[in-house]
C-alpha cells in the first residue's frame, strides 16, 4: 500500500469506514457533511487508489439504492505490543479485527535486536499461517517514554539498551512498510477506544499496571502525549513522603510498592515470614515468586495475597484520586498484567477514588477493569498506524 | 455587534487579527492558506460586517501593495474576575487591550445578586470615564466549577448561594449583551496566553494559588475543562494521609494546608505562640491576620513568615510534581494573590518539582511566576467572550 488520502475529506471517510465498517454512500454522506456531488468526487478518488472497494448494493432507504463501500479487504496491519517480559504480536484488517495472534515470553532488557529478531519470526509465523500476504503497515509499543513521531525510546527504566535506538527506521526497513511507535500504555488506552470499554468515551484515562505503572491519557479522542512525549508516567508520583527507595532514585513511589517488582519482593517477604501459605508453597516449588503469583494466591483465597492487592490498590487509588480531581475525566479503565488481581484490586481503588476526589469529578466515573486483555495493546498498535496511513501524507 | 464569523476561515482571519493586531491583506493570507481570490471573498464579507475595517496600505513586499485591515477600532468587551474577596472589571478593545481596569474588595459569600450589583456599578463607571459606548461582550470568571458553557456555577464551594445561579442568562440580560461565564484559574490561564509569560506555548499548566488553589489545564492551546467542568481543581487533592481535616470534608487536602484561611490560621498560630514578632504586631493593631500578611512579614524578613510558605510550597510542590510526571507539561505558570510571596515560594516548588518529576519530564519544563497579577483574570476574560464571538454562530 502506498497511496495515502489526498484530503482532509478523504481522511475522514477512511477513517469511518475504519470504525463503522462497511457503509452506503449516502449514510456516509450524511456523517461528512459533504453535497452528494463532492462526495462522489472523493469517493471515486478513493476507489481509485484501492484502498476502498465497491461492496454491492445497500438497503433501500425508500429511493434509489445506494452503493455500498468497505476499505480494501487485502489491506494488512501488523500490531507488536512489546511488554517488560512478554511480546504479542498480531495480524488485522484494516478494520482493525484481530486475524492472528501470537504472545511468546520474552525479556526486553535483552535489547533491541534479539527482541526485533523474535519480533520478526513471530511476524513470518502469522504470514505463513496465511492470514496475510504483504503487510500494509506496522504499529509497535514499547514499555518506556518514546520520542513521537519519530519513533525513538528515550530514557526507558526498564529497557537498558534501548535509549536512542530508531525502532521505526530498524523495524520500517525490516518489514518493508511503515512504521509507527508508541509508548504501550497509549496503545492499549487506544484499544480499549477501539474495541473496548472506552468506545465513544472522548476524555478518559487508562491505567495499566504490571511491571511499570503507567497512564494513557486520551483528550476529545486523541492521545495526548506531553510536550516531550513522557505523559501519563506516573509510577514515580509520589505515593509516601521519604517512603521506600525506588530504582529512579528518589524516594516514596507509586512503583516502589506496586510495580511487579515491588509486589513479587513483598511477596516472597510474605512468604518466608510465614504468613502465606499459598505463597510459601509457590516459592518452595518455583524457587522464586512473580506479581502473577500474587494473583493465584489470592484467587486461592491467600489473605496474605490478598491484603497485598488490597494495599497496592489503596496506594493506585491514593495516585488516581488526585489525577481524577485534576482531569476530570468521563472513564477510567484499569488494565495491564496486574488484572488477573481482578476485582480485589478494582474495589480498593474504587473506594480511594470515590472517597479521595471531588463529587463533582467522581458524581458519573465509571472506574472498571479494561475488556480486551492481551488484544488491546495489538489492536491499538494497529490503529496508531492506520491513523498514520489514513491521514493526509 | 451582532454579526458572528459566517465559516471558519472568517473566525480564523478574526483570531490572526485578534492575537497579531492590523495585518495586510498578503500576510493573513499567508497564515490562512487560501488562495488569493477566496481570500478576497471572506475579507471582503468581514468588512460588510463591520467586525474588521480597512486600515490603510501595507509596506511593499516587492509588488503591489497590499491593503491593511484590523479589528473594528470600536469593539468593546468586558472582563469581568470575580475573586474570594475581591472583584476585577476591565474593558478592552478587539485586540485585548486594557482600556480602563478597576479593582475592588468584595465578599463572594454575599451572594450573586449584591455580588452583581458592584459588578454593574463598576461597569457603569468604567463607561462612564468614556472608555466604552456599547459593549459587544462580556466574559465573567468566578472562583469555582463552572457548567460550560451554558454558564452555571455547579457546587462551588467557597461560593455558598451560587450553586446553579443562571449567571449567564442573567448578565446577558443586565448588560444586553452575549456573556460566557468561565471558573477564574481557566481565565487567568487564557489571559497569561494571551499577553503574558505563557504566549506561544501549546500544552501549560496555571496554578493559581489564592483563598483556594486551582489549576487551569491548556492542551493544543486550548482550555481544558474536564467532563463535568471540574478539571484542574487541584486544592483537594490528598498531601497527607490522615492529615487536617479540610472544609470539604476530607483530610490531608493541598487547600487544608496552604489555602488562604489555612495559611491564615497558622500565620495567628505564629503571632499568638510567639514565634513571630512581626506577624504578632500586625495580629495586635489589626485584631486578625490574613494570608496577605504572611507576605508582608515574610518581606520584612520575619523567619516564621518565610518557614509558612516555604512549608507551603513544599506541598504545592508535591502536588505539581505530580501533576507534571502525569501531564508533561511545557511550562508551570504560578499565580493568584498569594504570589506576593513570592519568590521564596517560587523556589519552594521548583524544588520539590524538580526532584520528584521525572527528569524526562522536568528536563525543559520552566516554573514561573505569571507576569500579569490581577490583568490576566480580566483579560483572560475578554478572551472568553472573544473567543465566543469568533467562531460561527
Amino acid at each position: 500500500m502506498t497511496a495515502r488520502p489526498a484530503n482532509t475529506h478523504q481522511a475522514r471517510l477512511l477513517h469511518l469506514l475504519r470504525d463503522g465498517g462497511p457503509n452506503s454512500r449516502a449514510q456516509l454522506g450524511d456523517q461528512v457533511d459533504l453535497s452528494r456531488s463532492k462526495l462522489a468526487v472523493e469517493v471515486d478518488r478513493l476507489l481509485d487508489t484501492g484502498l476502498v472497494v465497491a461492496d454491492g448494493l445497500a438497503a433501500s432507504r425508500g429511493g434509489r439504492r445506494s452503493h455500498n463501500i468497505r476499505l480494501a479487504p487485502t489491506l494488512r496491519f501488523l500490531g507488536v505490543d512489546i511488554g517488560a517480559t512478554s511480546v504479542d504480536v498480531a495480524v488485522t484488517n484494516a478494520e482493525l479485527e484481530v486475524f492472528g495472534h501470537l504472545t511468546q515470553p520474552m525479556d526486553v532488557r535483552e535489547g533491541p535486536v534479539a527482541v526485533f529478531e523474535q519480533v520478526l519470526a513471530m511476524a513470518a509465523k502469522l504470514r505463513d499461517s496465511g492470514v496475510a500476504d504483504a503487510l500494509d503497515g506496522a504499529g509497535i509499543g514499547v514499555p518506556g517514554p518514546v520520542r513521537f513521531p519519530e519513533g525513538i525510546p528515550v530514557a526507558p527504566p526498564i529497557m537498558p539498551g534501548w535509549d536512542g535506538f530508531p525502532v521505526r527506521e530498524a523495524l520500517s526497513q525490516e518489514l518493508g512498510c511503515p512504521v509507527m511507535v508508541d509508548n504501550d500504555v497509549n496503545l492499549m488506552a487506544m484499544g480499549e477506544q477501539h474495541a473496548g470499554v472506552a468506545r465513544s468515551v472522548q476524555d478518559f484515562l487508562c491505567v495499566k499496571i504490571g511491571t511499570g505503572i503507567g497512564c494513557g491519557i486520551v483528550v476529545g479522542g486523541q492521545v495526548y502525549r506531553g510536550t516531550t512525549g513522557s505523559a501519563g508516567d506516573i509510577g514515580h508520583i509520589q505515593v509516601e513522603p521519604e517512603g521506600r527507595p525506588c530504582a529512579c532514585g528518589n524516594r516514596g513511589c507509586l512503583e516502589a510498592y506496586f510495580g511487579g517488582s515491588a509486589l513479587a519482593r513483598d511477596a516472597e517477604a510474605a512468604a518466608v515470614n510465614g504468613q502465606s501459605p499459598e505463597l510459601a508453597a509457590i516459592l518452595e516449588s518455583a524457587g522464586r515468586l512473580a506479581a502473577s503469583d500474587v494473583a493465584s494466591a489470592a484467587a486461592a483465597g491467600d489473605p496474605a495475597a490478598l491484603d497485598l492487592i488490597r494495599a497496592g490498590g489503596a496506594r493506585t487509588g491514593q495516585v488516581i484520586a488526585g489525577l481524577v480531581s485534576f482531569f476530570n475525566p468521563g472513564l477510567v479503565v484499569i488494565g495491564g498484567g496486574v488484572t488477573g488481581l481482578g476485582h480485589t484490586l478494582l474495589a480498593s481503588i474504587r473506594t480511594q477514588v470515590y472517597r479521595q476526589s471531588l463529587p463533582l469529578a467522581t458524581g458519573n466515573l465509571p472506574i472498571v477493569l479494561g475488556e480486551l486483555g492481551s488484544a488491546a495493546g495489538v489492536i491499538g498498535a494497529a490503529r496508531l498506524i492506520s491513523d498514520h496511513l489514513f491521514s493526509p501524507a
